[in-house]
């Protein structure tokens, strides 16, 4: 037998640890307490020693990556009396209580959705009419909407059967539902036609979303999140194609973590609005190009390899037994048709929802999350690119870095005079990090004291005085002293972390800047919109102003929340919007940022705050008196 | 443990016995020679005792479905060397060496299958053009075939994983099978293009054949035949339908036993051909209602209800790995359409075959098998029925009854003057029964003879003479004597078994008018077709004669063969065809001919010889001396 890490008994457990390496020991996040049990575990390994002080040692702290129960113990444990460990897990690790993005703003839908439940009064057949019952049942139907055409509609193998029987015992009084005008995938006795739902998910690479619609009216009737279940075998994309590559079973694993999540959040919102999880007829999903793949169970690995090619684009209808998700057992999903490299079906969602494709003025959307998107275009042309922009933003990577969750410090000022902050937190808890508004507040704040100079060094004449600390080979700004947070420790901002936020806030600015290189225009960008979970609660004026997003007046930008997972909303319940994706898809180039020549140049200009040219941003004046070195 | 009936052990060794009353005791059919083991078995019961004479008894005789495996002998059997039961069958009661009718005549059909197979050198991608491997490989099929739409391709999600890989490992040299120009079912490295095969099925109530054919020249390869394993359960449609009433799990088994032999004979034909299943990419199926409701596992219990209702009309594609079909595993199956009440798909292969809906003038197809069906029509209307009126033709219910296999007697000509016989027998051995051209023959001959009068009797005059012996009961005509024969006994043709041959005859010859009545037409038929496994060594003038068709010209009549299977070819080798089907089910009228007023008159009339009213049969000049009573 072998040595059993704890980290995957959590996972067993449902209480997934977020990790960054992907459990490689190289990030150091997975920091756990072992309360009872020490004396089954493996030695300290030299990764552990790498990231825990001699403080944290003596306190039994250990890494979950690199903690394995010993392979000699096992046995003897499953003989002992239960429980064999007592372990604590600090919160910021733990999946819960995050804010999760979960409202978008959606434009309204005309509703138009693929399933039409129809209660019909069959006739029954005679002697002079003898007609089949699957051909009386159409007969109804057609002369109940007469759109659909009697060629076009089949029934579900596995239905067919029942049809006869349900029939004749319920004296020809049926409920059918239709799917896509196309196909019957449901037929129950009486009227049912109230109970007809969908759910919309989006797939995030670190949070997952399902909204629960009445597909009668077009409502939310409940949503659930959930954080993605495969962050523990890796943060982001990439180290999630590594593990891939790596483990055999990998895509099998990371498919059964999503698919176990989605499962979930069904249930989840069924029990919220008191509905069977067999009304939900259909669902749409929408994810970045891995998470679709990983979801599709399709091998994901060439996505991550130049050129960047995934399996397939196109939409696609899948019947959910055939994706085990567990809707209704003749139910379909629809999967929103991907872009091209990393660019999702996401990014779809968000171009449905932000409607950039009408806008008259030139558009930048960008959606923040674990990877970041770029979409820049009108009604007359689109371009999309992606970049690995959001996770810094997301606190990884980050010292006291964190997602946004309760007692994340997530507005900061910074009195220019003696340096002293203020600050706010989720739920008002006493600080245990901080997270991404928080971060962008702090770096703008520390501009306009003057504590950063435009390149993100600290300004040495700062340095060793009050808040600004010399130590361990890292310069530290100090956000929140010991005293008041409840990690028994201050919560501060490096160097290191500075250049984290530069290196995201570049990828954002440069690819932008090449995407309108390479479309060769002269238009200028008049709006933006910011999508994603972390977007929504930025400081636009920070946003523009560490760089992040082109120099246009506040009014001109725009919050538009999840708009990805409204995007999946609006496909669930107007399928004709599918068709326009189809099109839309014909219409979006796609460019590969990174691969570009002039990205190295672009990518170092944009590190410096706001830019290296500060031409570019004309009304930061402020800038003026903040030195470049 | 229960007795185990040695029937079902057939069954399980692949021999399934041919039962009439489906195993209930009441048809003395399947009587077997217990050589050895019959110390094991149950007592002789009433059912044998009825069905055996003493002498069968005392040699060891036994009725199948009446003997059992004693249970408690079961354990010891266990224990004991085999073999413990050594069992005679005679040959008729084997499932083998039957003259099948497997050749049709089939018009050239115009090759447009719905299986198409391209090997294609698809494009690299780049970084310039990073197209999705998918849409690579759509855009080659495209510019191979500019009918076929884009947006219209599909590909089995079971295909998609296997993509990449494929096309990498192959230097993008690739062959991929395209089905309905709508979806991808095969992926295969390198030029696979020349394997390429489909399987057109008949199955029969009786016999099921398969035809394997190569979907690029349209050629049949090979073929198989199989009596259907169902008949074990009952020789007949409505003895099966009782079973499955009665028995919890009878529709289970029937299906399973048409599904063995479908697969045992795609082995059958792969082997004869040397070609992989997998290399079958699809399959069309033509059967009656009932055989078509049981190979898709559909109760078919109402068509055997008044109004005769069948669960689903309409032409369904459907994967073949959903029905356990061993073809290529994305492979589809074409479930030819049915007409309605027993009328099904095998009446529109029919229709097809014979293109009596392009006929000027009116036409009669009827289909002679152990379901009779009766199209009536020309290029502007056409009518179907259907009448219980093969299984005696087929040798079923007559006392020397056999279908045509080797040993049964198929022509037979008798000396008016003496009585005294000659006959031919099947592959010229001695006779052991008589097949159904025999029994016409012998019909025909015995009316010419004056041995019969119109009304089916013996003629009192010649009763206890010769050959025309007055025994149990019954009057007895023999047509071979003991010491001609190889079962030991006499072949005779008694009262009874003529009055079976007349309600079959009149079945198809009432039912004939009144469809004809029903159509309210003027018109006269001028042609007829003789469809089906027995249709095809009938002679032709004796049909006519016993008045079984209406009196044409014997110029008129054409046997047509399996003329079912044979549409079944044509629909898989042109899938336009099926579009022609679709049009020609809303124009074909279905006339349930048992249920009509005027059926018991027209059935009486035409059990004369050939008719009550000679005066349809004008040129038949003999029966002016052949008495009515």
């Amino acid at each position: 037998m072998d040595d059993k890490p704890i980290y995957d008994l959590f996972l067993k457990l449902n209480l997934p640890i977020r990790s960054i390496c992907g459990g490689l020991g190289t990030c150091g996040k997975c920091k756990v307490l072992i309360q009872k049990g020490s004396e089954y575990l493996n030695q300290v390994t030299n990764a552990e020693k790498k990231f825990l002080s001699n403080e944290d040692l003596e306190s039994g702290y250990r890494l979950a990556c690199q903690t394995k129960i010993n392979a000699k113990y096992i046995d003897i444990l499953q003989e002992l009396k239960p429980p064999h460990f007592r372990i604590f897990l600090p919160s910021e690790l733990l999946f819960e209580d995050f804010n999760i993005l979960t409202f978008g703003i959606r434009k309204k839908t005309v509703l138009n959705p693929a399933i039409k439940k129809f209660f019909l009064d069959i006739k029954k057949p005679t002697l002079d009419e003898p007609i089949p019952d699957f051909e009386r049942v159409i007969a109804e139907i057609i002369a109940k909407d007469n759109t659909i055409k009697e060629d076009q509609i089949e029934i579900d193998f596995n239905l067919i059967n029942q049809l006869p029987n349900i029939l004749r015992e319920n004296n020809h009084k049926i409920t059918l539902t239709l799917w896509n005008d196309n196909e019957i995938i449901e037929c129950e006795p009486n009227d049912t036609t109230e109970n007809n739902y969908g759910i919309a998910f989006d797939i995030g690479t670190t949070t997952i979303v399902g909204y629960l619609v009445n597909l009668d009216n077009g409502k939310v009737y409940s949503l659930a999140s959930k954080l993605n279940s495969q962050t523990a075998y890796g943060e982001d994309v990439i180290t999630r194609l590594s593990f891939i590559k790596n483990d055999q079973k990998g895509l099998q694993k990371l498919n059964l973590a999503v698919l176990n999540d989605l499962n979930n959040i069904i249930s989840k919102v069924c029990e919220k609005s008191k509905i069977k999880s067999s009304q939900i007829y259909e669902a749409t999903i929408v994810g970045n190009s891995v998470m679709h793949h990983i979801f599709l169970n399709l091998d994901p690995i060439n996505i991550g390899l130049s050129p960047y090619i995934p399996v397939i684009q196109k939409g696609m209808n899948i019947k959910a037994r055939t994706l085990n998700l567990k809707i209704s057992k003749n139910g379909y999903v629809y999967i929103v048709p991907i872009i091209a490299g990393f660019v999702g079906a996401d990014t779809v969602g968000v171009i449905l929802s932000s409607n950039i494709n009408s806008q008259k003025d030139l558009t930048l959307a960008i959606d923040i999350g674990t990877n970041g998107e770029i979409i820049l275009g009108n009604r007359k042309f689109l371009a999309t690119g992606s970049c690995a922009a959001g996770s810094a933003l997301e606190g990884a990577h980050i010292s006291d870095g964190m997602r946004a969750a309760a007692g994340a410090i997530d507005t900061i000022k910074i009195d220019p005079q003696n340096f002293d902050v203020s600050y706010s937190t989720i739920k008002n808890k006493k600080p245990i990090g901080i997270c991404g508004s928080g971060l962008i507040d702090a770096i703008g704040e520390m501009l306009r004291s003057k504590i950063l100079t435009r390149s993100g060094n600290f300004d040495k004449e700062f340095i060793d005085q009050g808040r600004i600390l010399r130590r361990n080979n890292n310069i530290e700004f100090i956000i929140a002293k010991r005293e008041e947070t409840s990690i028994g420790k201050e919560i501060k901002i490096s160097q290191n972390d500075i250049r984290q936020i530069q290196m995201a806030k570049a990828a954002f600015y440069s690819g932008t800047r090449l995407i309108l290189k390479h479309l060769d225009t002269k238009l200028e960008i008049k709006r933006v919109f910011l999508a994603g979970a972390f977007g929504n609660y930025i400081n636009k004026y920070n946003a523009k102003f560490i760089g992040m997003i082109p120099d246009i007046s506040d009014e001109n930008i725009f919050q538009i929340g999840n708009a990805a997972g409204t995007g999946a909303q609006s496909l669930l319940l107007n399928k004709d919007l599918r068709e326009k994706v189809k099109k839309l898809l014909k219409k979006i180039q796609y460019i590969e940022i990174a691969t570009k020549e002039e990205f190295q140049k672009e990518f170092t200009d944009a590190m410096y705050f706001p830019h290296f040219n500060l031409e570019l941003f004309p009304t930061l004046k402020e800038y003026n008196n903040i030195p470049k070195r």
